[in-house]
Parts: structure tokens; C-alpha cells; sequence
């Protein structure tokens, strides 16, 4: 165990130092240690300012999630536009996109709970976008790709819900070393057998 | 509000009526009504027995639950076997035993996640049996089937959490009222054409 260093004095003057990155940080490493988005007043009190200087940046808590989760998304893995030479490279860049996006919610646990109880969509919009990049070899209908993404999102949703519950169970895994990216490989190459084939039976 | 009528004098002799059923009974009653499987403490005063009594039929926690849990996924729809006469009828069975699946998830709160922190698979078993049961006129091989069964388990879990999320959530839907059976019917006809073309794939 190791004794934290108690301040003393004047205070360091973080408040001067402030910004919105600064408070997107501290809620991040918040959000990984305790599993939950924290509240502005915690935040606050780790980052030593008043609860009114982080409202200067995010007007409310909401404000605040809106930007911590968009952020988040963004650090998924960004398929390269209009870069398909071969027939068979949507699929690695799939495997890519819910790899990283994987590693993203076993990163943080909560943040899935927090996308899906979130009343705006923009971090569903990110991850849709970046779909839309993978599958645009196949030129898809527009129901097609609807029908793609919700199919995949809710696979995945599923498979980090599994990891999570694992990792809370009481044998002596810990939910990091489960992730085991092997296991997604058989269900996404049946999922990719799909996306193949709904043209030929549309058509 | 109603109130209570509160039982005064001898005990009316639960104790001597109690059955394993009754107690399941109750804990079911319990699991839909507060989202989590009982303590054995709480059954008891739910059942005006002494604890003892209902570990003389359940050895413990563990017990109860795995009764619970394979009583409960028992529920969900049986195909019958042998009995396909079209070639479409198994994707209509599909939809049967999905649509129950995902009815007694949103009837029990916190079923899913105990399902996935339980460390016995009978649960799990019973819904790959009947999957099984479904599937069986498509004679996949022993790997499709398996990553058939990975690819839909997790998809119906995730569809299963964003529901009981959205219910959690701000606006004024409740959990039952969104549990919109249609918006399964395209990410599930989706997994239908993987499943039909997975065997031409790999041959």
C-alpha cells in the first residue's frame, strides 16, 4: 500500500490550469478505475478545482457524457477510405473495427450501459460511420446495411456483456484476460458469410 | 395503495405446506419484482419459514439458483423435432424460440446477467439443445453450428440489454412496451442467409 502525499498550502493553482481536456482525462481515468462516469462533484474534488469552474466547460453533466463518450469512440480503429484492393479486405477491416471496439468497452467497464441508457445517439453514429466504410465494397441496399449493423452492434454488445460477467464471477479470471479476440473469429466470419450473400437473395 | 393485513397468533403452518415448487415459486415471484435472484433469508420471511426449512430442500444459494435458472429457460419455446415439412419452416421456428428467449429476459431483470455470472452451463445447454432442435434440417457441420449458436447467443443478449436499458432510461417508454418483437424480424432473416450459405462457403 502506498501513502498518498497529502497537499499542503496554497492550492496548486489547477483551477488556472483547467480545460476541457484536462477534465475529459481525469473523467476517463475516473471511468476506468471505478466503472461508472463519475459525478462533476467528484471530479472536482480529483481535480482540486470548484464544481463551477467544470460547469465553464460542460454547461451540465450531460454536456459532459455527451463529450466524454464521443471522445471515447473516436479512439476506435478508423477504416482507410476507398483503400479495398482485394476482394477479401472488408473483412480484416472489420475484424479491425470490433476488435478495437471491443478492447474499448472491456477497457471501461460501464461504458456500454452508459451508450445504451445515453438519449442522444452520436456515439452509435460514429461506430455506424465507420461500418458504412468497411462494408461500401458490397454495396449494400440501405436495409441491408441497417439490418448489418444492428445484427453485428447487438453481437458485440453481447459478446463484452459475456466478458464483463465473467470478469465479476468468482473464479480467478480477471475480465482483461478474458478478451480472448480468437473466440470472436468464428461467429464474425459466419456474420461476414451473410453480408456476402443478402444481394444474391434480395436480387 | 393497499395495506397488509398483518397475521396475528400461531404461524399458519407454512413450514408444514412447503415444497421445492412453492419455493421456486417465490423466487420467481421475487426475481420479476426486484430484478435479482433472492437471498435465502429473504425467501424465508417471503415464505414465513425459518431458513432452515428451505435449505432441507436446496443445499444452497448455488443449488436454488441453478433450479431457478434451468426452471425458467425450460419456459422458452420447444421446437418439434422432425417436423419440417417446407424448407423455410426452421427460419419461422428460429423466430419462435428467439422471440420467447428474449420475452422471459425482459420479464426477469437481472436473468441475463445471472445466466452469465453462473458458473454451471445447464441453462446455456437447454437453448443450444433447442437451437439445435431448429437448425437440424440444415445439417451444418459441428463448427458452424457452434459458431452459429455463439453468433445469435450474443446477438439476442445484446439486443436483450439495450432493451432493458432504454427501460432504465429517462423518457417515459417502460421496458415491456419496447420490446418490439419487429425490429428482430431483419438482423434475424440477416442471420438466416449466413446460415443458409455457410455450408457452400466452406465446401
Amino acid at each position: 500500500m502506498t501513502v498518498k502525499g497529502k497537499k499542503r498550502g496554497r492550492p496548486s493553482g489547477a483551477a488556472n490550469q483547467l480545460s476541457a481536456q484536462i477534465i475529459m482525462d481525469m473523467s476517463k481515468s475516473l471511468m476506468r478505475e471505478q466503472g461508472k462516469v463519475p459525478s462533476i462533484r467528484k471530479l472536482a474534488r480529483c481535480l482540486n478545482v470548484d464544481a463551477m469552474a467544470i460547469y465553464h466547460y460542460f454547461s451540465n453533466k450531460n454536456a459532459l457524457l455527451e463529450a466524454i463518450t464521443t471522445s471515447l469512440i473516436e479512439e476506435i480503429y478508423l477504416p482507410e477510405e476507398g483503400n479495398f484492393n482485394t476482394r477479401d479486405n472488408w473483412k480484416l477491416e472489420l475484424n479491425k473495427l470490433c476488435t478495437s471496439y471491443l478492447s474499448l468497452l472491456s477497457h471501461y467497464p460501464g461504458l456500454l450501459e452508459t451508450f445504451l441508457s445515453m438519449s442522444t445517439i452520436s456515439p452509435a453514429e460514429v461506430f455506424a460511420a465507420r461500418f458504412n466504410i468497411v462494408i461500401e465494397p458490397l454495396h449494400l441496399d440501405v436495409e441491408s446495411a441497417k439490418n448489418g449493423l444492428d445484427l453485428l452492434v447487438d453481437y458485440l454488445h453481447g459478446y463484452a456483456l459475456a466478458l464483463s460477467c465473467n470478469g465479476k464471477d468468482c473464479n480467478s479470471k480477471d475480465s482483461q484476460s478474458t478478451l480472448n479476440m480468437e473466440m470472436l473469429e468464428g461467429p464474425l466470419a459466419l456474420y461476414c458469410v451473410a453480408l456476402e450473400n443478402i444481394m444474391n437473395t434480395n436480387g
